[in-house]
């Protein structure tokens, strides 16, 4: 087997510190799985981009159980990633159902990027995927930047900033 | 409060079906979340898309404990996402490090939607991110499809397929 490469991504500042400590909340990567990375949270938001709003149906289309889904769903409208409101059939009582907010909506690359990874890495049949509405063909995720050039991975440069929080 | 809207992406066939169940392993996100879905996990494929190769290092740059990193390392062995490989520093014994496979390296898209989404909508400071080594602008994950259009939320089709598997 050839001998695989180490060093990918480019670190400048104390990011590239042989010795530098855990990064913790410095990374938003780290920032964001902390908010995600249960199986739970991102199959109920998988539904949410779906159109699921209602209970019952997060609990039938994702498999969870009651007391995760109900659990799950309070914590996501406590983060700010599911809004939750009122509706009411006819005759019937009032009603709560979730949807996402913004910052919800903008998670949606984030599932895109794990479903396209999902059909190319972990192939499955029958399966489910996301095609473009317009033309058919695959969704596919692109690492850009906001200039506009096309990012591969050896251009990406991980850097320490002061300047983004209002 | 404007009432949000539900429906957002577009489902077709069984997808779209009200009483639907589960999805389960027919859904490609499910397939990558049931083995990314820990914050351990992407906390180590961070380090390594970063060049950490060495046990000890990614201990101290994510903060995990030393049995947490020993089992995920191996998992993601198993998984083939890092390959186990030797090396000697002079006059030592022969050790192992660890280093991103293709399948692994194809997973740095989402790592970088992640922190992307950290960066937006949990901001921190002082923070990392992720910038284009060659303009130093910041790194935006953009949704297309193969044929090249930029792919909006709403024109993003969840279709069922069974033509992908070799």
């Amino acid at each position: 087997m050839p001998r695989l490469e180490t060093v990918t991504v480019q670190l400048t500042g104390w990011a590239a510190d042989p010795e530098r400590p855990a990064l913790g909340d410095a990374c938003p990567i780290e920032r964001a799985i902390t908010l995600l990375g249960r199986r739970s949270t991102v199959l109920l938001l998988r539904e949410a981009a779906y159109g699921t709003s209602r209970f019952d149906d997060f609990v039938r289309r994702t498999g969870l159980t009651e007391s995760v889904t109900a659990g799950e769903l309070r914590r996501l409208v406590t983060e700010g990633l599911l809004a939750k409101q009122p509706y009411q059939e006819p005759g019937r009582r009032q009603r709560h159902e979730y949807v996402l907010t913004e910052a919800g909506h903008a998670l949606v690359p984030i599932l895109l990027a794990l479903g396209e990874w999902g059909t190319k890495h972990r192939p499955h049949n029958p399966h489910v995927e996301a095609r473009h509405a317009g033309c058919g063909a695959p969704i596919t995720v692109e690492v850009h930047c906001t200039t506009g050039h096309r990012v591969p991975e050896d251009e990406v440069a991980i850097v320490v900033a002061e300047d983004r929080v209002a």
